[in-house]
């Protein structure tokens, strides 16, 4: 390495008006800011910029001479043009999903962790693409759950001579700004790049994806330059499950900040389950001049599609959950929605619970997995038509959306949708602490009880004949959630029917 | 400074398993994952437990020992509790605004800069608090013209022994991380502090912002500690005024941000000239437990309120301007909404001209200076009600914002207010370059022809007896934008009467 120490605006204006400029602060900026008016910084300007000799470059109509433009490279050895950049020289071999995905019996019945099973696509993605694929991981992709990439390759250490130089493609370091440049430089030669993090340290290189976005936009504008593959995050240990780390750790601000970009080229997921976290990851690493964002999460979850539902259900964005709907959903009452992991769940136990307790509140259940498709802007090109909208969320039913992140992401993106005092986002409040997932839940106003009572509540102002059961109704589920309050400051712990599991173990008669 | 290097995991396990874990990365997260079911994991985890010597602190009940609790600092003498570090101490005094308020004879016909303005105030509010106000700025206060606080002190240069330790109250340094550690500690004692900063550099601050908000939040939840004095920001060269630093300047993501932490917390204040700049600052200054982000312009910008308007406009948080409004604002067609400096002078411009070419087309003209009073979770003193959201924009009437900054901030603190497809919010779509200002506007559809147009467009829609004139009119301000296209890219400047300027000079017949 070589650090040059300059003087600041070195070469610039030395002295003007006795003033000492180069060297000084008051050369940032306009060191001269009047020079058609003041003689002094007339001449100074035109001494300054006379140093370059520029004439030297120009023919005599003043335009570039012809020897010069003849160095520059011409057609593909241009910078950015040439095609060992282009992502066309660098076909990705795509994994085999149909033998990865997760099988099972019945949906909401088997737990895995979706992490651990995009560990398994992305071992299979090192053996079919052993020379043009990287992972840059801030964090240990063992914490992360995605360690099983290392069934085919290494970490690439550079301070162990036994380990370095061994062909490793997963570079880890403490350092988000580090795997964000190494991602935007890899991806840009062509091949394929993937950044796992904790949610709340994505903030810290926000700026830096912004910029890229900007990038990516004006690329895109140009007519010779290629696409290059896209920046692919996966968030997993997302706010709800900080219960260790606690309120610092509680930031979901990453994925609203690109949502401000350009929405054609940004792509924010929310896969609900393992085998729809691997159609999301394997559409995302063949994707061009994106930004994808996976919210996944590494904690065991219940399946609830099989291959072709969770293909079907990735490729269109959101759907309807028949076996959680009252008559498969057909003229609900209210639409509950489920975006996220935990929050998503939660969204399932209500509609699963709102079924048995309360059978003539009629429950149509949705799952989002792609938010961009609610998107007003129409830049998506899965997105709603205000018909399909229409379709699916109905045209006056209430609408009960539990979010995983601030509520106020999706508030933008419905924003003139329709008249929209009749949905109601549930989501990430700022209430954070070291506790336990449900409290969580419970602090945010986002757990299941907030659904069904928010549900019968908006539901029986239109239904009176429902007015009576539902508030006993009400009245049973605010002593659940106090004793359930008081079983967590006594043990520390969820009791066992409000955790992450089985949807056939939600319902606990005997707590 | 003292460099202190350690392995990693120093003091806990040293190996486990044959494996190294001390000095390795397995002591990250959870080095001993299973100690209850695994021997050799379980006196691992007791012999390193052990190693604190616990026992030695406890008494025989296993509370910690009288003689150690009696160390700790007692009442006053506790950490944040101690009257030294609260602002009672340093109690603000306050200049007399009325001496600072720029008097002019017709409201938009003086030209004036906000903040070199703003820059008078902090002079007198250095004289007035000369040992407990510091200013913390990234850049050239001379950039952002708040120079005139050069009136009454001085930079705190280190690198200059004439000038280091004069007590000089600016400290300048190009790292805004280092700015805002300065400003969280210096608050923290009680004291004053404000932090001047380009729009899109304060984006690199963001997550300690963030992590600032939190802290406050919980602070504020304590019953013994006291509220210290509030995190000031002012934006100046905002993405409009980014003529010659382009598309990577131009990025108002900072406020958005502000806006998913606690709203009781946070404002951010758009003020449209040099008089409410003051009565902002002002209030800023002396606010408590608040992060404050004041949104302004360093360029000229046209004088519209005189001081009690100013003050009554400010503490309101919006307000409808009536000499733009058509009978005074009574029974209007089209709502027309400016917030921001540029954008409210584009605003003012589509009321100024419609008024002129389209008076059967009854416009009422609001600006918008705090904007989260139009905030639904109503946290803010002055937030709206619902009645006088109605009162002010109509029940049912177009509303045409112009925001300064991302359509989304608005479109999520109006979310769920009423049915919202009748509100259109213009601003910046991220759409940039380096180009002229009125260029940025127009690339952005934010510009007063934008406005016009739609206005005309939604109005029409329910007076089909205004449509004929409507879009003749809409025609012959297509004509002119292009021919405005032409003159910028011919002049590589702004025709005079679309710039920044003068109302009265907002029209020009003979371009």
């Amino acid at each position: 390495m070589i650090v040059m120490r300059t003087p600041k605006g070195w070469t610039g204006i030395k002295t003007l008006h006795g003033k000492t400029i180069e060297g000084n602060y008051l050369s940032h900026d306009i060191p001269a800011k009047d020079p058609f008016n003041d003689e002094e910084q007339f001449q100074a300007v035109c001494t300054w910029l006379e140093s370059y000799k520029i004439g030297e470059l120009l023919d005599e109509n003043d335009a570039i001479k012809k020897e010069l433009i003849d160095t520059y490279p011409k057609g593909d050895r241009a910078m950015g043009r040439n095609p060992r950049t282009s992502p066309d020289a660098y076909k990705l071999n795509h994994p085999d999903l149909a033998s990865l995905v997760v099988q099972f019996d019945k949906s909401g019945d088997k737990l895995i962790s979706p992490t651990e099973v995009g560990g398994l696509y992305l071992a299979e993605l090192v053996k079919l693409n052993p020379s043009t694929f990287r992972v840059f991981s801030p964090d240990e992709l063992e914490s992360n759950k995605l360690d099983k990439v290392f069934n085919s390759t290494y970490r690439n250490f550079q301070w162990n001579e036994e380990m370095a130089n061994r062909g490793g493609r997963v570079t880890e370091i403490l350092s988000e700004h580090n795997c964000q440049g190494w991602m935007q430089g890899y991806t840009l030669t062509g091949r394929y790049a993937l950044f796992p993090s904790y949610e709340t340290f994505l903030g810290i290189i926000t700026t830096m994806m912004i910029q890229y976005a900007k990038f990516i936009k004006l690329a895109g504008e140009t007519n010779w330059r290629k696409k290059e593959p896209s920046l692919n995050y996966i968030q997993t240990s997302t706010l709800w499950r900080q219960e260790h780390n606690g309120y610092s750790h509680q930031d979901p601000m990453f994925s609203n900040n690109m949502v401000n970009m350009k929405h054609e080229l940004m792509r924010i997921f929310y896969p609900p389950d393992a085998n729809t976290f691997l159609y999301t990851i394997s559409d995302c690493m063949s994707s061009l001049n994106r930004d994808n964002l996976i919210v996944g999460t590494k904690k065991e979850m219940p399946i609830f599609l099989n291959g072709p539902d969770a293909k079907a259900h990735f490729e269109a964005g959101l759907g309807v959950w028949k076996w959680l709907c009252t008559d498969d959903g057909a003229t609900p009452d209210v639409v509950i929605v489920g975006c996220g992991n935990e929050t998503n769940f939660e969204a399932v136990a209500a509609a699963h619970v709102l079924k048995q307790d309360f059978p003539e509140l009629r429950v149509r259940f949705v799952n989002v997995i792609d938010i961009m498709v609610l998107d007003s802007q129409r830049k998506h090109p899965n997105s709603l038509t205000i018909e399909k909208y229409h379709e699916i969320f109905t045209e006056d039913k209430p609408v009960i959306f539990n979010f995983h992140g601030y509520p106020s992401l999706i508030h933008q993106l419905l924003f003139g949708k329709n008249h929209d005092n009749r949905v109601h986002v549930l989501g990430y409040i700022e209430e954070g602490t070291t506790t336990t997932p449900f409290d969580m839940l419970v602090r945010n106003k986002a757990s299941r009880y907030d659904i069904m009572t928010l549900a019968i509540e908006k539901v029986t102002k239109s239904k009176p004949e429902l007015a009576s059961k539902g508030s006993s109704l009400i009245e049973k589920y605010r002593a659940e959630v106090k004793k359930h309050g008081e079983y967590i400051r006594k043990h520390g712990k969820d009791p066992k029917h409000l955790s992450t599991g089985k949807v056939s173990e939600i319902v606990d008669k005997d707590f």
